[in-house]
């Protein structure tokens, strides 16, 4: 058994990923934490975890928490993770990090997009992107990975192939994302009250959300040049979902059989992304930690649609899928 | 042209009263008040009013208030609300209160339910209640007018007939109602936050919530006799609506066509209450002053099912219908 | 009074338009048309209008609906439209056409997209488009309206004027658009199921969905050359509501205020075109006449984001704003 | 590993039961069943089964079902059902119903409430009714199990162990029932299409919803006396869940305390009842085969609320407890 520490687990990631891990056969939870007055018990948190999980809430410092685990799954906000995950990470414990802290190479990307300096900027470009389709064999043997972005491995996974493939033109590309409210997190906005998003879509941060630089990034990587993006996400009313609509034209005309194909050639051997001719929903992936994608040639414009949890393939599923990478488990397990 | 006021008009029922308002031909809204900082223009807090009220939000004094408006409508919470209306109508404005301050006839009641002492005992009990299908006769020229809580008239207006009849056991009646969401306001709480309340029922405030000695006050007017109620409200993940089922033991044996008899006298000439055969949903009467009222009889006890719209018919078209009998203007105007 | 008849009335645009119908002064509802048998009455179909609507449907001749109203608004399929309103105008009532019948300038493009033969080709080129933001003159006065599709208007407006005004490349146009499920209809489908369809965000129709011809027919007449567009529509689980998310290339750089004034300038004198500085969400138009409009520039690409209510802005609203202009009562009558 | 046939495999209970399966390192899938033309594939019917179960509908005998599997679970309609049900019992497999066929045990009270003559009289009273709670012993070893109604799950758990201990009058008992869209199945209805039911509340069959005589047989056989409940269902609109509001007249006071330890007490051993102290909700026990239960006492009337997920401990994740007892699994494997 590994035993196992989740940082800041009174959200909803977090809480995905402890009912994950409550069905692993190789991991212990050992701890969790937060900064909440009084070890509140988890279940009062999430009461979803009445009798699953009898653990309170501690406010643990770096040294408590890599002396009670092996692996430490970080939800903290960015900026406080790093803090966190660094002296835990020096200290011999191994990380998988939810937050935006280690995705970005540059501190001076990050300090741009997440308006605040980066505490441990030595480490920035070494991380491994936590994201198995294209960095598998990094993450193997990992110390510290990146978990990536909900949105981010929803537009990734799509467009990859054809930037790898040098198919779609990389200044082309437009990513129209729709999301449940959950991605929102738990911290309380009004943007989230129920009457006000409910039964009602809505565009947010056009042309500057932070998972845009994380997007250009690993794409850029994929293609071997740099990519641009334009970036929309929309809040849609329902718990949990991303579904994004990816457009982009091709560098010379690509049918729409062969457009499917360099999907299907791409991940044929993927456990979790799954190439469909139809249109997918949402709901198909619900719960799950696939990703669903497909393809379309409109006007000679290529689209691509995905769809993913958020909370698992976009957020705890990924991680747990990394933690079996990490410590040599098959990869699928508790998946 | 009579000169409105709104006052706490940041929140859900507020913006529902300018709605309508907004189509009377006999109201002018001449300011909406809030201690909001920085007087924001009222669109600003409501982006649905865009271009079609042009004021801002003022924080005014009692005395501004009644020199500026013929009619208060007082969207304030409870306790604020009596401070600010107290005074106004002193000053001869008129006043329809949505808040509780002024429906309990007893302040040692309402300081036991609301956990406060009243700040205007004197005029408890001489206020009307503004439930037009009961009190007509007194609201018609009324000063001030005690706006209904929204659960109340969802249950009061099913139940009073027949304990006005005499045909029910005042001590039997259970009242299990369901409820949008926005019945809890525009103020952020977890429970209110999206990915909480959504995909979710629960009850709360189990045998405890403010609106059952409301309820049993003027159920007991009524039936010449004290009634006791069982209040059970439920959160339904849906912005607007509240059905109440609810159940009590017939005096006598009674055949289902009598019960819906009982209800089609009583409302015959009510403009806004429909006695339907049909089971009622929350939809019928969405965006409507109407309540939908039926009955059934289920091993010899009466149950009835009725619906309305918590901030119509529960609020704001009560409001306005209150307004236009106070004010002589046609009952259903703008409604 | 005007009389008015509504054919095809059991769905949910003639539901809405019902609603708006019963607050306007000057229209009368004379019949409600339904090929459904026995002739029930109209609050079997739409309990919402209990007590407000006291009709049957009624299976009436063209000969029959012309004698009996003066205007006729048809909620028709398409093909059995066109069949019932081409005799009624002959007949010398006035027409506004829900279905997409009259949209199209050629019988060759109607056929291809709704795979049928038009019944009333003769008249094709000749009936006015019933959006009053490009085509009041003519609508004032004409005989048959066909009224636009809910997509075509939340997609024109915001485009139109920088088509208009040369600004954009009329090849350039990615439309992707979100709507509420009430926009699929009333007849069942396992994709309006609920359980398939709540909790759940998919595309549909992409590349083929019928309202493109019709967007790039008005695009084209604006922009004075053939434009040609991408349109994707996507199903979220709400009730009503479209928000598009538009997506073109600038023929030369364009700021973000140069791009709002551009919204600004065409629509100031525009009773229901809302341009707005902030992202609007289809809940801020939701149960009104106003379409939301705002601009955006990402990577010199400019993006407009534009809301309404598909029943009401996106159908019947539009439909009671052209009845207005054909009959000279003021254009915001009842809306 | 056990080979599994799933009869009427379309179904949303049927999905769930295969999801459940899928994960259970001891059965094996061997057959799912549709009469269906065409042998489709089922991720064709099911698409969150692409890639997971590699299996086509077919339409099979009795003698072919029980020929491929040593458990059957089939999720065929009443009547259908036992029709089925009956020669593959014969023929040595073992079978969970998720139908109502054999819940009850008069062949007259299932022609009165399900209008149609049972096809398997013979065995009405000998097979054993599928909630561990009550009946574990019976249902270890058993070859016929009837799985309990989601709605009865929800109302019996909660109310047997008073009855049990003889605490609450059998007559006086009352159940206010909310239920998620799922539970009215995949077969298209107008009362399930999403813009009939969204945001909206109802009541339906009331008196008269078939699940009432399971509910009080149930009850009666635990209270060793006849009870007799008033029984009524509600739509909410969610996916999923059930929350019950039961009220019942205590023989003699009872405090809350002692409420809550009766069930505490009564429960103490299960896995899969929660008795909690606080107010539950439906989302705490969503995707778990667990059952919440808590209670109150309001003016002297016994409270319970408790809620599930109408398709796992209502429907599948029952079916599979009792396929872990009857086969000698451990009771919780896959759940």
């Amino acid at each position: 058994m590994t035993r196992i520490a989740v940082l800041g687990a009174t959200g909803y990631a977090a809480l995905e990923l402890i009912k994950i891990l409550l069905r692993h056969p190789e991991a212990e939870i050992a701890a969790v934490t937060s900064r909440q007055e009084g070890r509140p018990h988890v279940a009062m948190i999430h009461p979803s975890l009445t009798g699953r999980l009898d653990l309170r809430l501690e406010d643990l410092s770096p040294a408590e928490v890599s002396a009670r685990a092996e692996c430490v799954f970080s939800c903290l906000p960015h900026g406080a993770s790093a803090a966190m995950v660094s002296p835990i990470v020096d200290a011999g414990a191994r990380v998988v990090d939810f937050s935006a802290d280690y995705r970005l190479n540059d501190a001076d990307v990050f300090a741009e997009w997440y308006g605040q300096k980066h505490v441990d900027p030595g480490r920035l470009g070494k991380v491994v992107y936590g994201l198995p389709e294209l960095y598998r064999r990094q993450i193997v043997g990992a110390t510290l990975v990146a978990n990536p972005g909900c949105y981010p491995t929803a537009a990734i996974l799509p467009l990859a192939p054809f930037l790898k493939a040098g198919l779609i033109d990389p200044k082309s590309i437009i990513i129209d994302s729709k999301s449940g409210i959950s991605g929102a997190g738990r911290t309380m906005k009004l943007t989230t009250h129920y009457p006000e998003c409910n039964e009602s879509v809505s565009a947010y941060n056009v042309g500057r959300h932070r998972h845009t630089p994380e997007i250009e990034q690993i794409l850029s990587a994929a293609a071997g040049t740099a990519v641009e993006a334009i970036f929309t996400p929309h809040l849609v009313p329902m718990d949990r979902g991303i579904l994004a609509t990816c457009y982009a034209r091709p560098i010379s005309p690509i049918s729409e059989e062969t457009a499917l194909q360099t999907l299907r050639d791409f991940y044929a051997d993927e456990p979790f992304v799954r190439v469909v001719d139809h249109l997918p929903g949402t709901k198909d992936s619900l719960g799950t930690n696939f990703c669903d994608v497909t393809a379309r040639v409109v006007r000679d414009r290529l689209l691509t649609i995905s769809c993913l949890d958020n909370l698992v393939k976009g957020a705890s599923g990924a991680a747990v899928q990394n933690f079996n990478l990490m410590f040599g488990f098959p990869e699928t397990t508790a998946l």
